[in-house]
């Protein structure tokens, strides 16, 4: 058997293809800690009477500059993401470079110069690195992986949600893989990628208090994030489609592509699961850095596990996780 | 300008490409930290009241499995050993996956066994990770990120050789590169890959006692890591060629090809610096691990930053790094 691309997916295939490799590894968590056994945004770690987050993420983004951002900021954002939404404060990252011999160095600039942008903004210095070359033809332009590790300041985990909570995205879905794949495929669209780093929001929402359990939605999309909230903390999830915010720049791009925008990649959105008495203030809190920022649905004990979506035809249906995209290399 | 395989050979070349990106980074380590302004094998970072280690590592090796070992070894060990010749306890590592599509499974399967079994050996868990596909023909095999994050129990930093201090290998050098080269030239060989971690052999030094700094050498090799301790400490490192352990396979490779086992790939090794009283000691512990171990030389106060080599013919001569590798891939 091989490799396919639906295995790099963000749906089911691609949790098939990490299920084969993690249950192959003996070693999953420290003592104490949470690691591949549970499969979050990051690993926790309990070492020196300190609690650690440690996250790490390769981009393979094609192209490398998009609407909105490229593979260097994507990185960057993504690991503090990963970090900020286990309820940890990102400490430092690494940057692993793989590159294509005949890259072009102004083009590395502006992807360096772009992790300095947001590591200056957030104050998240890159403390570690390594750089490769592969020949020409081994390697289509170049990789970048980012690690990076995170004090955690209130362990937010994904199995948080209770019945009564409700369910918070931070700003509308689908942007950053609608807005690549409107690029591959020379649609003329007025959509940027969403991809940013949401440390902000995610301290205003613990701030706020009463948070369950966060995800940042990449691939796979808003339906992954919620399908796996859904099935770690064996609740049903109740979602109102005509109050998940989607641009009409990505309906319109569904209806030429027939991709759908909520299970296509997002980057810089976050999905809370907060408390019914907190629901209000914690989207206030949102709303300060996105107006789109909406209470999409509530948590509830039945179907455990699934995610029913009501949708805006007055219709019922059960929100999936992709089997496996068709369009590889979205993040 | 455009990126060249030199870039990434672990000489001269390859230092130029890192100036020229972390140079770009404004924030380069965490307050009291170490970070990219110093270019250690990790990133220190003083946090919560703990010290920590953070290094990073893609491996992109061809052939993916070759004479004792394969990239799932190179690439845990090679990060276990980054955190530990900073003096650092290795708490977990993360492991990011860029896959070919058309990969066998079965020899992904036999790569991330191999990765568990040094996990195991040495008692240090995968707690994060990240699997991406590329399509056919984008990626040759496989490349492999690991970082890691350690605890510091006695900051060893590169800096530390004072004039009088003995130089240590831990055993032969150059057997990584030369196995690696025999085995893509169609050399019948008997030689294997040195690749392993050293923690057993660096927790042994550091109770010893006297360790002023230490690295692993790879890219490089034994050259590279020499004249990057003498720089950084601005003191001169004397060496006596005939003490340098090298076995016969590896210099009669050396015939064949032209490549000098000096300036070739290690992995698995470690050079250390030692204070004059307790070398004696730090050889003795280095040989319960491997007869080849050996004194190979002092350091001494001029030529600032340089390495003087003693022939086996009784000359003199620098001891450069080289200044890019012909031979890409090699870890």
């Amino acid at each position: 058997m091989r490799v396919e691309i639906a295995h790099g997916s963000g749906g089911e295939r691609m949790a098939e293809l990490i299920d084969r490799i993690v249950s192959r590894l003996s070693l999953k968590s420290t003592p104490g800690g949470r690691g591949l056994d549970v499969l979050e945004d990051s690993g926790i770690i309990e070492a020196g009477g300190v609690r650690l987050a440690l996250t790490t993420d390769t981009h393979t983004v094609s192209p490398l500059f998009f609407p909105g951002g490229d593979i260097g900021k994507l990185s960057f954002c993504g690991t503090v993401n990963d970090l900020a939404v286990m309820g940890a404060e990102p400490l430092a990252l690494s940057l692993g470079l793989v590159i294509e011999e005949g890259f072009e160095l102004s083009e590395l600039d502006r992807i360096i110069d772009s992790i300095n942008g947001e590591s200056l903004k957030h104050g998240v210095p890159v403390v570690a690195g390594d750089t490769k070359v592969m020949e020409r033809g081994k390697l289509e332009g170049l990789t970048i992986n980012t690690s990076g590790v995170g004090l955690v300041r209130e362990l937010v985990t994904d199995d948080g949600a209770r019945p009564g909570d409700r369910i918070l995205v931070s700003g509308t879905v689908g942007d950053h893989g609608m807005a690549l794949l409107a690029r591959r495929f020379g649609i003329d669209a007025d959509l940027e990628s969403d991809c940013r780093c949401i440390l902000e929001e995610v301290r205003a929402l613990l701030e706020t208090g009463g948070v369950r359990a966060m995800k940042d939605p990449t691939r796979g999309g808003l339906a992954a994030a919620l399908n796996e909230l859904a099935g770690k903390s064996g609740t049903g999830f109740h979602i109102d489609e005509g109050k998940i915010p989607v641009r009409e720049e990505a309906m319109a791009i569904e209806e030429i592509l027939g991709v759908d925008p909520l299970q296509t990649a997002c980057e810089g959105r976050l999905v809370a699961i907060v408390s019914p008495e907190r629901a209000g203030d914690a989207l206030r809190a949102l709303k300060r850095f996105n107006r789109d920022a909406s209470i999409i649905g509530e948590v509830r004990g039945e179907p455990k596990g699934r995610v029913v979506m009501e949708t805006v035809v007055g219709g019922r249906r059960f929100l999936e996780s992709a089997i496996g995209e068709l369009y590889p290399r979205i993040c």
